[in-house]
């Protein structure tokens, strides 16, 4: 099953895909972890931040660190008894965007893997386009493509579920 | 009956007006539609998006352009066997607010006309109080407008729908 | 009963909350209501917003202003049958901030007795997640903040109210 998880910034949206993975792994004694991290390290203030999600997900996780391959880590990983977390599609996106990758070509992929992918994967995701348009052009820019994505990952998922301050609502599923 | 079609940047709000109208227009057979465009092309950018939207609409919408007057349009064109899309009611405002126009006036006259008007007319508005409250003086003095216009709009309206990602949710009607 | 009111800027949280203490009043004849503001008036902008929230919820309200020892007082001032208005907690956090207050240990002392407390208080607060992350490093730690607030208090009330565009949507309770 495919889930999207959105929500804004601290809403709890990884929380809530770690207890899925809970849930997951409780009804499969043999299952395995993995956590894809599509942040990229640049300075102290994101290290802190990763240094604690890993801590709080505890030593039985795998995992992975891939800032823009992730379809092709997600073709060699989905299934075989792995409850996959990929945390998250916002700092994917960013990353394409400011390497000038073709993010149209990069979400078509990955939702077609998506729409026949057999394994449970659980995607989080930012809403960012409820503030005032931002005076920046790449934000603007980064607004549409986050908000683009996000319709095609909801209309590509199983089940969408929206996070505001810890508290879910199933949109979809 | 008057629908107002909420949601952030890119979620689907568009989309989801325009699904409106062709479920409308199924029982309709001699129903006609017409898009209010509020936009003003100042720009590439905009004359980019305004085009693509006018392509997935297709031929069969009329479209008027109407940056400030909208009511007035409203007046004329309701009813009528004829499906109104308003897209959308922040940059109607944006406009109003740049000419320096009396809001309050504007959007009490726009709701007054709402009550009572009969026929098939949606709104789209978007929500953008949910981000940190902006530095520029006008980013934050624009926030206040749209979310005391999208309150009057919502009280006004038979039904109010918030989109996420493209998923509806009802929230009145 | 615990409330907390969450929404955008000018969804209407206020409006809703004092409804709330509307018909809390009509079935407590004797009731007080005490609206504890938490609001640092450092110019005439928010000077006309106070005066006009002041304006529309009348004289029978008493009035506390409180920007940074907001628990102090609610331990003082909850049950007794008075009906409590926190308005807001996001004025709160900010006024905190600006302190270099400990908003950790602030924030487990406000959960803390909220817990336990026994009558009626509504607490508002925004959401300031949900646009593009800001480029300004103390809004970035204030959306971090807010967030991992309202998480906590979310998990802390009894019931939980989004409001969009003044019309609630009920996430918990």
């Amino acid at each position: 099953m495919i889930t999207l998880v959105l929500g804004g910034v601290r809403s709890g949206k990884s929380r809530f895909a770690e207890q899925e993975a809970d849930r997951w792994l409780a009804d499969q004694p043999k299952g395995k972890r993995l956590y894809i991290a599509t942040a990229q390290v640049y300075e102290e203030e994101m290290r802190g931040r990763i240094e604690k999600h890993k801590n709080r997900r505890g030593a039985d996780w795998r995992t992975i660190e891939e800032p823009l391959y992730l379809t092709k880590v997600l073709k060699e990983e989905t299934g075989k008894g792995t409850f996959i977390l990929v945390d998250c599609l916002t700092l994917w996106l960013t990353n394409l965007l400011l390497k000038d990758a073709k993010i149209d070509a990069a979400m078509n992929d990955l939702c077609a893997f998506l729409k026949k992918a057999e394994g449970e994967i659980v995607l989080v995701s930012n809403e960012v386009g409820h503030g005032i348009v931002p005076e920046n052009k790449l934000a603007r820019e980064f607004c549409d493509i986050q908000g683009l994505a996000n319709q095609h990952l909801a209309e590509t998922a199983d089940r969408v579920v929206l996070i505001t301050a810890g508290i879910p609502l199933v949109l979809k599923g």
